[in-house]
């Protein structure tokens, strides 16, 4: 549990650190220390040496970083350099907002289908994704090659088509429906709850004026 | 930036422990102790104790915690006696679909406005909440109350649009752009990337299968 989550929290600055160097490599910059990355992007150089170092000896004396091999590295260590194939469970608004969500056209993920329970929807196309019937699901999951599913149903429905998700043999589950769920062991969860968020931003509001937004 | 930091993974467990108890106190529950609400939730009986140590002596020793007392003053201590307004910039398909996203519901937020630059969209109604044009944004959320705005539109409009929303007055943002923004030092800014959330994914496929989702 805890190696999870220190992991978690790492591969998270990999992701910006990967978003730094697609930047620099962008203006042309050939190398890049840790602390001008760090300068650069308000990180801190000695978490970005650390974390790196968990994954091999990338930095070269008196060098730095080399920009693109660095990129190329972390893209393979996040298993970027492959491509993956998303489902969403619910077209209803969050599933039709997440299948053309701009963030993930930059990355290598594919919004490959829609499902739903609705006859209404069944058979619509939502921008270039057509929305398929969720008794189907693990059919066309297997035809449409999907590795990554996403949970946009509501709160009661969220358990049951997670079962259904694991049935169908993917590991990778990101859950948007705002409750708990259990996964089987070699099912990875993200869930994403934006009531936490939002709670965060509350205790903020309900706190004395401090500058810099920090809190006591 | 650090303390800023811990404090924001302490009240997201906070909220956590909230709806432990919202359920615990459904069920009739008067008393639980930290052990019991960790067993039961898969938390972290130390943990619980130390975060609630920040804030006061809410156990009694032989009792545990008082189930009604302790929720009363989490709803405190998180600002969730209060009811927060909270206004949408981009009234595109996410922005819609958080203008009626189950879990606001749940919690003391209220979806009190949409706002965009589209003249198609200005005057529409999504759901029970009306869309306005960003150009009177100031205006509308001083007449809405609005305190915590939700920043859903393209990346590169995001940074003005912030920058509107500072000169309102609020001081709490919901940012879902993939871009990073730059806040005042006295507006608390979350940005919700959800690419980032699908590369943590895409780590954990790229691993060889380990169980219970760990990682090396």
């Amino acid at each position: 549990m805890k190696a999870d989550k220190i992991s978690e929290l790492t591969t998270n600055r990999l992701s910006i650190y990967l978003r730094c160097l697609n930047e620099l490599a962008s203006e042309g910059r050939k190398t890049v220390s840790s602390d001008i990355l760090a300068k650069r992007f308000h990180l801190n150089s000695a978490q970005i040496r650390k974390d790196l170092a968990c994954f091999g000896e990338f930095g070269v004396r008196g060098v730095g970083y080399y920009v693109e091999n660095l990129r190329d590295q972390l893209t393979r260590i996040l298993g970027l350099d492959h491509h993956h194939r998303v489902g969403i469970i619910g077209a209803g608004r969050l599933g039709a907002a997440l299948a053309d969500y701009y963030g993930f056209t930059q990355t290598n993920f594919t919004v490959a289908a829609l499902f739903d329970a609705d006859p209404g929807k069944i058979g619509e196309q939502i921008g270039e994704v057509k929305v398929y019937d969720v008794a189907n699901f693990s059919k066309i999951a297997k035809k449409e090659s999907i590795d990554v599913a996403v949970i946009a149903v509501p709160a009661q429905f969220a358990q049951p088509v997670l079962e259904l998700i694991s049935k169908a043999g993917i590991k990778a589950v990101m859950n948007f429906a705002p409750t708990p769920l259990l996964a089987g062991e070699d099912v990875k969860l993200k869930t994403i709850d934006l009531t936490i968020s939002l709670e965060s931003l509350s205790y903020f509001l309900a706190q004395p004026a401090l500058p810099n937004g920090q809190q006591k």
